[in-house]
């Protein structure tokens, strides 16, 4: 008998991911009925994203497992009637776009690209600018984005240093760990990256006092986050100078309201959540895959500890 | 008895290179007097740039090789007076500055950044931008500086292909030869980096022809030399839309004149030849290794071949 694998990420996603996992599903040799609508109690696998109208899972007491089409989960991690193992989506496409809005905007503050394109002088000034090996990056979460970021940029030469809350070590690259470790990983660093999942223990990591710690003039970027950032905080430091600029992904409401300061604040760049966006295509061979070890009795991918939060 | 090795880069450059150079010698363990002023029979070395008012070689009978201190020696190339053998500089520092500026101005072009920057709409609109690897870079010359960049964007996804006049392959790289691979290299290419080296044959390698070639709404970046491009025809393909932007580092006269069409083209932007300088520390340990080596009877790095030009 096919399984059967609800699709309940809301209306338009059902219909931009739909036709992807049918595909993959296929080529994986997976006999699915992949519907938006079925009885509760025949459902296998939940295809899933936070703004559906499913938000009670007490009837699909036969579900195998809900998958995440999104890498966040903490709209979901504190629902109760969610007993059910949950996957977030780590997708490769989701991956490489991060890489490259990581990169893309560090590149754009270390060589100083505003001053051609921005308000170009039209001066012949020729003063190179400094080269990344004497760059520091601090990258707060060392994660399977934020792992991917920092070897990214340590390719390019920079300076990385990784930190977690808690211990992780990763080959080839300098981390450090908790509130001490934070310190260190903050100091002197040029760049700081905010790739930490949303838990209340990463809340507000960035705040006047971890500012403080930053080398003056510091450039932060958040393509992780709105709730890593105490606003307040950073507004008060991006307008005495202790940071230089900040260039931000995501907000704590989205979409960020019209009236809000980072978008007239000259020293802020915001981006509309683009830094990374489920593919279609490759998300789509992650929940097939999941699909076919659930099947096989093989450990899912990305399974969310649901204590930690992610 | 010590080697004499001149500094004959112009006065400006021999303060800023020359206490890195004697550093850099007494390293090596080479004994040498390091002089602006020398009897030219008595030069063992010749540490050069071409704005030198050094022109005239015929004196320095006894000098076993001129060190420029840039990668361009187009200057010298064509001086009939210059019998010895010519290193062009080859700097981990310089290349690193390059492999920084065309990552950099790719990335910005690549994801849209001045969408956030120099316009921005305040507009949430999450379209994401296309990944990496959907794009194609063509690099128009794969020496020590083009390889470089190429294999750097390569890690970042994109999908390069290489070009040079005569045969030349690279593992891991998908290259062209000749003017015929030339036009295979183009085709598609959402952006195409200039970095070969000027020669009679290099020039206008970039012309109303080979723009043809590209697909409509490339962007050229050019941190190579300003004669490989005819700057006629990149206006024209600016205008009609065949080229969506050109980021240019080199020109044909620099300073690049106040009244150039260049500096106000809305789809041209302007570095005042910033993307590679060779960086005094990095590149007196190239100085002092090729004195070694002569000393040694082992071959100097970098050698010009005066025939091909570079």
């Amino acid at each position: 008998m096919p399984l059967t694998v609800l699709l309940a990420a809301g209306a338009a996603n059902n219909d931009r991911y739909g036709p992807h996992i049918a595909t993959a599903l296929a080529g994986a040799g997976i006999a699915a009925t992949l519907t938006d609508q079925a009885a509760p109690e025949t459902v296998d696998y939940i295809v899933y994203a936070p703004s559906s109208p499913l938000q009670d899972f007490t009837p699909y007491r036969n579900a195998k497992a809900v998958l995440n089409l999104w890498a966040g989960v903490e709209r979901i991690t504190g629902n109760p009637t969610l007993t059910q193992p949950l996957c977030r989506m780590v997708d490769p496409g989701l991956t490489e776009g991060m890489v490259e809005w990581v990169v893309g905007h560090t590149m754009r503050h270390h060589i100083g690209i505003d001053r051609y394109t921005v308000a170009p002088d039209r001066t012949w000034n020729h003063d190179c600018p400094p080269l990344a090996r004497d760059r520091k990056v601090a990258m707060l979460g060392i994660g399977a984005l934020g792992e991917t970021c920092a070897r990214a940029l340590k390719a390019l030469n920079f300076h990385v240093e990784g930190w977690s809350r808690g211990p992780k070590s990763l080959p080839g690259l300098v981390t450090h760990q908790g509130q001490d470790g934070l310190k260190a990983a903050l100091s002197g660093a040029d760049f700081v990256v905010t790739l930490l999942p949303k838990t209340p223990d990463t809340e507000n990591t960035i705040n006047a006092e971890t500012i403080g710690w930053m080398k003056r003039g510091a450039v932060i970027l958040n393509p992780g986050r709105g709730a890593l950032i105490d606003d307040e905080a950073l507004l008060a430091a991006l307008d005495s100078g202790q940071i230089g600029h900040a260039t931000l992904d995501v907000f704590r409401v989205e979409p960020l309201p019209q009236d809000h300061p980072f978008w007239a604040h000259p020293r802020v760049t915001v981006t509309p959540h683009i830094a990374a966006d489920t593919r279609p295509d490759t998300s789509a061979e992650v929940v097939a895959e999941n699909i076919r070890r659930g099947e096989a009795g093989e450990p899912l991918l990305h399974l969310v500890d649901r204590v930690r939060g992610y």
